[in-house]
């Protein structure tokens, strides 16, 4: 199956769904049972976490584990314990999209993109105005 | 971009997200607003709820509205608020699936499949073995 890039034909897509664990280590064995791969894992230090992201065939999956509970991750799982983190959308144009979602009162998080994980340019949009769920948006840095 | 079928080259894939909101009219203008496509709004009365199946390009977003505050969406909205309810990843083979599941001791909510939307196959595994996500795994009748 061929793997379809963020962004692709200037439409919208599911880039990932970012699940928050206590531990990747336990929660992996059953992800990687079903027959999903893991591509990598990784540390992003600013953000305080332990990414493993597998891949699903048309999406990928992340797990986020907490570097210390003095993180986001750890507040939330503080707070709510583990599962569905964030969703994110790829998208062509972040700045059209912010720019039409201000004009009809969308509640974001972040009103101008700012600069994520490989350069893609991100910014949240409110759980609030989404069906409460946290939602990403992310225009990779080669679209 | 072509829409990826479910179980396509028997590979797992994310079906769909469903999201449980008060109000499918309150939820939808977002979504459209983005530029998601409704495909389709479908009372489904064994569940007691209302569904409305956005396109997004990979994969779908569903937006549950439960029909009364007695339905399994309804009380999910009063017990927890508007938010993800479940994932749904497309299998090719369900039963191989849940019986690796089953042998690796992985709790599920259906030991067996039932038959859902469709046709469809499917069966529930329990969130404390996901990472704290309800997740559905379905084959689709044609596969």
């Amino acid at each position: 199956m061929k793997p379809v890039s963020p962004g692709e034909c200037g439409e919208k897509r599911l880039d990932h769904i970012a699940i928050a664990v206590h531990s990747i280590a336990e929660a992996l064995p059953f992800y990687e049972g079903l027959g999903l791969k893991k591509l990598e894992v990784e540390i992003v230090e600013e953000q305080g976490v332990k990414v493993a992201k597998l891949d699903i065939g048309n999406t990928h999956i992340e797990l986020l584990e907490p570097l210390s509970p003095d993180t986001p991750v750890g507040k939330f799982l503080a707070q709510k314990g583990p599962g569905l983190h964030h969703i994110c959308i790829g998208v062509a144009d972040i700045e059209a999209d912010l720019s039409k979602l201000k004009s009809s009162g969308t509640k974001l998080i972040n009103e101008t993109f700012k600069i994520g994980a490989g350069g893609a340019k991100i910014a949240f949009v409110h759980p609030k105005a989404t069906g409460g769920v946290l939602l990403e948006l992310s225009q990779p840095s080669e679209a």
